[in-house]
């Protein structure tokens, strides 16, 4: 692992690493905010995971995460979204499919079988590698995501409910199976059968079984997409079914951006530190 | 004034302006963060000026202002450092100088003087039009700023006290006229007599009896400008002789960046609001 930057901030310090993926086959950036709290031992781990053309920086720059990991003593993880890099198979004109668009899977079809493995990648070789080389406690674990990202921390919280403690989402795809922009990757990355897209959906593993002890949403009612691939309302009526509470708040008048993320963020962090921490 | 943007965000709204400025002949974008405060009435104002290098954006994006400005209801306005555009003459491989670099000065050089007008523009003509276009209450103004921009904040505050109630800074350039990264573009923007590069020098400015009623200033240690752009030390010695409050904080470990800024924004925002409110 190589670091690439390190900075001071909120009394902790903001770092961004590389390493070389034995699960994507290619070189793999990464941001980690250790909390001051580290210094007197290991700390929770709360992911996060980003929306459709983000990095790792996106949220790093813009998500205002660190004054609240700082008061609760959390270390927040930032993968990237997908493989990137020469040798890559993508499509550059679309931005829901390839880099930037991993949709958390583990991919099935070729040519994007050998690189576009983000599930394993975030639930196994990232965890692992986070624990040697950073002062983690991995037995409490987190995770929360923004759009395509909050259905990654959805179908990974359904899929390892004793991998993670706590689960919460900002706007997230909550049925990517059927959405307009996640639908076209599932059948590239999973084949054309859709029984093999209902382990990375979150209402068709709910229905499937899948359970978890609780999430939480916050969605902007002015978000453009609300309607159209994120649809809420999904994910409502199969906790409901399913028994697994849910606390959604639909945020009047916020859109899609970091500026509604960094408005919920601290609430976000609370939660979590409170599952987490208890 | 063109609207280029909006988002709500911690309750407020933060937007993206454009407007054709007479100071500096050219159009000119700004930011603007209207607190929630501001459906009863007019809020106090509070201007941001960004370092070397930036736009209006990158505080916007990652000085993590708006909770403390939506928590003590004060609007942020965030100029641009130059101004920009074809006909603008700049030193484009030049980062200390030209576009990007305004230095907050009125020049009076060709062919700078034609549109190198910053200190007008920030002092006269933007808060004319956030006047007449935001709930402002333009009688209670403050200014803070980062590293050029704190020296623009220093010096705007020096020979305007009563135009602002309150001036801090992070990492200011507390003594441009003689410091590698500033000297040079002084001389051009103003001529090569020294005397005239008084008036925008904050220590220079002291010594000639300009007076305000205390700075905030918070440095970091490992800030690789400390002691050849910086030197704190230097405001330090002339706000002790001239008997001006200076609350100067050395923060250990760290660094220049918005890392920095952000972490001590709220410290600043509060310091503003006691005087902007009181």
């Amino acid at each position: 692992m190589e670091t690439l930057s390190t900075a001071k901030s909120h009394g902790g310090v903001q770092g961004v690493y590389r390493h070389v993926s034995e699960a994507t086959g290619t070189e793999m950036t990464f941001a980690v905010f250790v909390p001051p709290q580290a210094a007197r031992g290991p700390v929770p781990v709360l992911w996060y995971l980003s929306g459709l053309t983000c990095t790792h920086a996106n949220v790093m720059e813009k998500g205002e995460y660190r004054a609240a990991a700082a008061a609760h003593g959390l270390m927040i993880v930032c993968p990237d979204t997908s493989p990137r890099g020469p040798g890559v198979p993508d499509e550059p004109d679309n931005w829901q499919f390839g880099c930037g668009a991993g949709f958390y899977v583990d991919a099935t079809q070729a040519p994007y079988a050998a690189n576009y493995r983000m599930a394993s990648y975030v639930r196994d070789e990232l965890p692992a590698l986070v624990a040697r080389h950073f002062p983690a406690d991995m037995a409490r674990q987190g995770i929360f995501g923004h759009s395509m990202g909050g259905h990654g921390a959805l179908t990974l919280a359904l899929k390892n409910p004793d991998r993670y403690r706590s689960c919460s989402a900002f706007a997230p795809i909550v049925q990517p199976a059927t959405a307009g922009w996640s639908q076209p990757a599932f059948e590239k990355y999973l084949g054309a059968d859709p029984a093999a897209w209902r382990a990375y959906d979150a209402t068709a593993l709910i229905a499937d079984g899948a359970r978890f002890p609780g999430f939480l949403v916050d969605q902007g009612s002015a978000d453009p997409f609300l309607t159209t691939g994120l649809r809420p309302g999904l994910l409502e009526v199969a906790c409901q079914e399913a028994g697994i509470p849910l606390t959604l708040h639909m945020r009047e008048g916020y859109d899609h951006s970091y500026y509604f993320i960094s408005t919920f963020m601290p609430d976000h962090i609370a939660w979590h530190a409170e599952r987490l921490k208890g």
